[in-house]
């Protein structure tokens, strides 16, 4: 049973887009239209043992991250955040304390963000041994190049991507998937910079190698990864660098130029858009030398 | 450690009523203004152990909890729903038929309302004692008589309640907690009808005991209920149909002329708002002939 699998059938049963909802499930956000308004939905979960261990972890960073995963896809979509809901199912000996700690934590990151917390459910596990589970609701609306989608890559464009990929998990002392700032500034730069020339976007959520791979399938495009233009963390080769996950910054297809830094945020372009149809073959390559590497015979789709 | 206190701490921390939020957390939904739409918002859990026993209840019925218990928020509100995210976090050796069994009954529930199901998340927990937790988000528009809360009863109002009393968990095989049909139509057919002489609305989720407390409390109302109007269930006294819960009927306050039925569903007048200033007693009293009852003296306080 993989967690990609069973999104995959939630998606294909649900109706595709209509003029209330112009933008179905399986992108990092839906859009649907309220009145005269669009606004963006999307949820995430945080599982103890599944996404951050509770024996290390300070329960104000697993708080922060609960909150920065769910901003994360606001940025992919290139959003203004509006509003932010919150859950959390808790051990029955997690205690009060605890659990303030953790919600007084969601809270004030969605506050930093301009993004108030409107809403939540806390329920308490009968059994001793359940472990945290958080969700994060969060509602947007589009940004000046509207919602940009992972669908929308066009042969031509340019595949960038912002900051530095890799070595996530350990980086930062515990880890700079606790830390990290999710895009959404940098996001509505780049949006309003480029406006429609800005096609397609997702976050690094899962590693370069799925999310780009993602963008592609979902563009029904190829993208030709140039592996000495990605800009990995110090130490890192680029496998580890699109293989790692959790970086949370931003991968997009543009046309025409596109800005080398975002407030003050590095932007390469590391690759290229081009027909599908040129061939059959890889979704997307990435191309080391004389070498090319087809993303998925590297194993990373497996992962999840 | 009990789920309302912890709610009562979140609720206190977040700010008041805003320009940009006019229902802040603390009622069944809180309500966002967008562009020029009013939004209203809420999520809510189903933790396997803790409101449904996975061994005795068909996993169809569990998905359908999970939706109908978000859009008896709705009805709360007299509001019009307008979409559904949900996600879950599933045991590993839970399995793809039963995961999907799950999230189908999910979208099926939704779209009998008329509420596509437009977004979701699932993880896969570590633990293989972990249980089953589920999420649901809801949107909503706001009914003819705009959005409904707890708070603003006032004295001369009757209190009503649709529908009978109690037994929840035990009806209907395995229980009407499991087969409640959310009032949705019903409130939006009342909010028609009595437009701004409907002063306030809650689902009786918690029984009728904390559920009116909760709305004379949040109105600032004194309410007196006539035990011998309560609608109860066949073979239950007045103490199980208002101490139960689980009902998802609706509980209002209203001036006027109220309807004796919605659609077909009854409607009874069960007593009456007085100010609270009258007395420093209870705000919520159930007068049985002679005798008077304290609803904060009778225990049901202290469930969560």
């Amino acid at each position: 049973m993989r967690e990609s699998e069973l999104l995959q059938h939630i998606y294909a049963t649900t109706s595709g887009p209509t003029p209330l909802v112009p933008i179905p499930p399986g992108d990092d956000m839906a859009m649907l239209l309220v009145g005269d308004q669009s606004i963006m939905v999307a949820v995430d979960q945080v599982v103890a043992g599944r996404h951050v261990d509770l024996q290390t972890t300070p329960l104000e960073l697993v708080g922060r991250k609960a909150v920065t995963r769910s901003l994360s896809d606001v940025a992919a979509m290139a959003g203004h955040p509006v509003a932010l809901l919150a859950t959390a199912a808790l051990p029955p000996d997690f205690g009060h304390d605890r659990a303030t700690t953790l919600f007084d934590a969601m809270r004030a990151t969605a506050d930093r963000y301009g993004c108030p917390l409107v809403g939540g459910d806390i329920a308490i596990h009968c059994d001793a041994s359940a472990p945290l589970v958080c969700t994060v609701t969060a509602l947007a609306r589009p940004g000046p190049a509207g919602a940009v989608c992972r669908t929308g890559a066009r042969p031509g464009d340019h595949l960038c991507v912002t900051g530095r990929l890799g070595g996530s998990l350990e980086a930062d002392g515990l880890g700079r998937h606790l830390s990290f700032e999710p895009r959404i500034h940098e996001a509505l730069i780049l949006a309003g910079l480029l406006e429609s020339r800005l096609h397609a976007m997702i976050d690094i959520s899962d590693g370069l190698a799925r999310d780009a791979f993602h963008l592609a399938t979902g563009s029904g495009v190829r993208i030709e990864v140039d592996t000495s233009r990605i800009p990995c963390n110090d130490g890192l080769d680029w496998q580890r660098a699109v293989g790692d996950g959790e970086d949370y910054e931003l991968c997009f297809a543009a046309v025409g130029d596109v800005p080398t830094s975002l407030g003050g945020l590095p932007v390469t372009v590391i690759g290229r858009v081009i027909e599908a149809d040129q061939c059959d073959g890889p979704r997307l390559v990435f191309m080391a030398g004389e070498e090319v590497f087809d993303a998925t015979t590297l194993g990373w789709e497996h992962r999840s």
